[in-house]
C-alpha cells in the first residue's frame, strides 16, 4: 500500500492505493478520524455482488453500522430521482451528523453518494472507495460531486472533499474490458498535460497493462496519476486556474456525452475523442506539432479508445451542450490546449472557431 | 440606509437595511462586485405582484438581464419538485458561472433559491432580498440554504453565503398581520439569548411596533437583530459552537413544524412555542428563574404569538422529528437553554427528560 496526503488545510485527507486494502476499510476509516457510527455504504448493482460484503464486513469489524444502498449501475443513476431515493434511505436509517457515507464503486457512485453526503444535513462525511480505473485515478480525489441534468452533465453539484480515499487496485481485476480501457484515457490525460515521461512509459507498457492488469504496474500508474491530481487540487481547490488543466479533452467530451445521450459513450471514451479534438484545436491555436498529435493519437488508439468524432455530431444538441459547459466564459468557450506534450495553454475560442477545426 | 459588513474572509459581504432600497438593488449588486449578466429573480406568488417589477426594473437599469421565476407561496415549495423546476428554468435560460440568483421574498424563497444557487454549476452567486421580518432579521444572513424532506425541515441543504443582503423595511408594510408578528419571535430570540436590553426595549415598544410598522423603528430592530446574527455567524460560520445558540426555541419548534404538518404553524409561531418550551427546560436544567420565564412568555404573548404546546403534540411523529433534529448528538438532543435573560447554556437532554418538562 502507498499513501499520499492531500493537503487542504481543514479539509486534508489521506489517499491509500494498494492491492487488497478493501479488507482494511474500517480500520483505515478510523485512522482517518471517523467515529464508528451509523453509516451508509452506497454501491451499484455490478459492484455490490463482488465487493459489498467484504466492505461491509470490514466496516462492521471496526464498529460501523452500515446500511447498504445499491443503485442501478450506469450514468442514468446520477439523477434527481436516484438522489431522492438515497435521501429517503438515509433519513429512514436516521443518519445524523456523526454518520458517514461510503461510496464503493465507479464515478457514478462516487459522484451521487458524494453529492448526497454534501447536502444531507448540510454536509456529512464521505469516504471514496473507487473500483474503476477512472474513479481511482481521477474522480475519487478532489471533492467534485454532482448529478446530471437533461441539459448537461454535472450541472447540479457541490464541492465536498472526502475524508479518506481507499483505492484497491485488486478490484480492477474484475472490471469489464471496456471500462478498464476507458480509465486509461484519464491516465493518458495526465501525461498529455503534465508528464511527457508518463506518455513515454505508457508507450512502452500500455499493451502489457491491458493484457495482464498486474497489481504492481497498476499501483504505480494509479499512484502516479493521483500525485498529479493531488498537486493540482491542492493548488487550486475550487477550479479557478491550474485545476482547469484537468479539463483537457473534457469540454468536447462532455458535449459529446450530453448530445449523444448519456450512456452512448463511457466517460473515458468521450474524453479520448475530446483529447484528439483538443489536439486538433491545439495545432490550429497553440502551435502543437503534427508529429506529437500523431504520437498521442496513436497511444489513445492502442489503449483501445475511440479517436474520431461520431457521424452526425455537428447537431444543435452538441452546440447547445458546448455553450452550457461550465468552462464557458462570456462569449467564448475556454479550452485547455497543448503547446507540447506535457504542457498546456488556455485559449478562449468562439463556437465557430471550434466547429471549424473538429 | 444602514450598512453592516459580515466579515468571513473570502466570503464577506455587505448587509443593507433601509426603507425603499429595493429601488437601488441593481446598483447595490454592482457595488458588491457582481457583474451585470444573465440572472434569475426568484420570488413567490404573493411577493411577485407587489415588488417583482420594481426589483426587475432596478436590475435591468444596472445592466442585469433577469428571468423571473415565481414559485407558489408557502413552505410546501421547499421541495425537491420545486427545486427541479428552478433548475429547469435556470438551465433553459442558460445561466452560467457569471450569473447570479436574486431571492426576493421570505425564508422559503431565500432557502430554496439559495440552495439552487449553491448547487447549480457547483455554486453561483446568490443575493438575498428579504421581504418578511423573519427573513430580514434572521434567515437572509448566514448562508444556510436548503429544502425540506418528508422526515424533517431543512434536511437537505448547503452553506452558501450571499454576496449581498438588501433588507427593504418598506416591504414589511404589506406583510399580513400574522407573518409580521411571527417575525417578532426571532427578534425576541436575539434578546433572550444575547441582549437583555432589547427585551426591555421590546417590553416598551412592542405594541407600538405592531400597530404602526414605523420604518424608523423597524430599521432599528432589524439592524439590531442583524448585528447579533452577524457577530454569531462571523464567529462560527459552520455552526459548531456559538452559532448553535441561535437554535434557542428551534429544536422543539422544528419538531412541531414537522409533526403538525408543514404549514400548520408559521416558522416564528413554532419557534415562539419552542422558546416557551425551552424556558421550561431552562427552569428544570439551567436554573432559569420563574419570574424571567413569566416575563418573556408575557412578551411573546403580547407580540400575538402562541405560547402553548398544541393539543395532542406528544405523538410518535413529534418524537421522531425531535430525534432526527440536526442538533442531535449521540444518545441525547442538544438544547440551547437560558440561565438568565440574555445568556445561554447548552445541555444534552434525553428524550425522556425533554418530554417530562414540556
Amino acid at each position: 500500500m502507498q499513501t499520499l496526503h492531500v493537503e487542504l488545510g481543514a479539509h486534508s485527507y489521506p489517499v491509500h492505493v494498494g492491492a487488497g486494502i478493501l479488507e482494511d476499510l474500517g480500520r483505515l476509516a478510523c485512522e482517518a478520524g471517523l467515529q464508528p457510527a451509523r453509516a451508509a455504504l452506497v454501491t451499484d448493482t455490478n459492484v455490490a455482488k463482488l465487493y459489498a460484503e467484504r466492505a461491509q464486513a470490514s466496516l462492521r469489524k471496526a464498529g460501523f453500522d452500515p446500511i447498504v444502498v445499491t443503485i442501478a449501475a450506469g450514468e442514468a443513476s446520477k439523477s434527481m430521482a436516484m438522489l431522492a431515493t438515497l435521501y429517503d434511505r438515509m433519513t429512514d436509517a436516521e443518519l445524523d451528523r456523526s454518520s458517514a457515507v461510503f461510496a464503493l464503486g465507479g464515478g457514478v457512485v462516487g459522484d451521487l453518494a458524494g453529492y448526497a453526503a454534501a447536502t444531507y444535513l448540510r454536509g456529512i462525511a464521505i469516504v471514496q472507495i473507487p473500483t474503476t480505473v477512472v474513479a481511482q485515478v481521477d474522480s475519487a480525489l478532489g471533492g467534485k460531486t454532482g448529478i446530471n441534468h437533461r441539459r448537461g452533465k454535472n450541472l447540479i453539484g457541490a464541492f465536498h472533499q472526502p475524508r479518506l480515499v481507499a483505492a484497491d487496485v485488486a478490484t480492477l481485476a474484475t472490471l469489464p474490458e471496456r471500462e478498464f480501457r476507458e480509465g486509461l484515457a484519464e491516465v493518458i490525460k495526465y501525461g498529455a498535460i503534465r508528464d511527457a515521461g508518463l506518455i513515454a512509459d505508457l508507450g512502452d507498457q500500455v499493451d502489457n497493462i491491458i493484457r495482464n492488469r498486474d497489481a504492481v504496474a497498476l499501483e504505480a500508474i494509479v499512484m502516479r496519476s493521483l500525485q498529479h491530481k493531488a498537486v493540482i487540487v491542492e493548488a487550486d481547490e475550487r477550479e479557478t486556474g491550474l485545476r482547469k488543466t484537468l479539463n483537457f479533452g473534457h469540454t468536447v467530451g462532455h458535449a459529446l456525452e450530453a448530445s449523444a445521450g448519456y450512456g452512448t459513450y463511457l466517460h473515458g471514451e468521450a474524453v479520448a475523442i475530446g483529447m484528439v479534438a483538443a489536439m486538433r484545436l491545439s495545432q490550429a491555436h497553440a502551435g502543437f506539432s503534427g508529429a506529437d498529435a500523431a504520437r498521442l493519437t496513436a497511444l489513445i488508439a492502442r489503449a483501445g479508445l475511440p479517436t474520431a468524432m461520431p457521424a452526425g455530431w455537428r447537431g444543435e444538441e452538441f452546440i447547445r451542450a458546448l455553450r452550457l459547459d461550465k468552462k464557458r466564459a462570456g462569449a467564448g468557450v475556454e479550452f485547455i490546449l497543448l503547446d507540447r506534450i506535457g504542457h498546456t495553454v488556455t485559449r478562449t475560442l468562439t463556437i465557430d472557431a471550434i466547429l471549424a477545426h473538429l
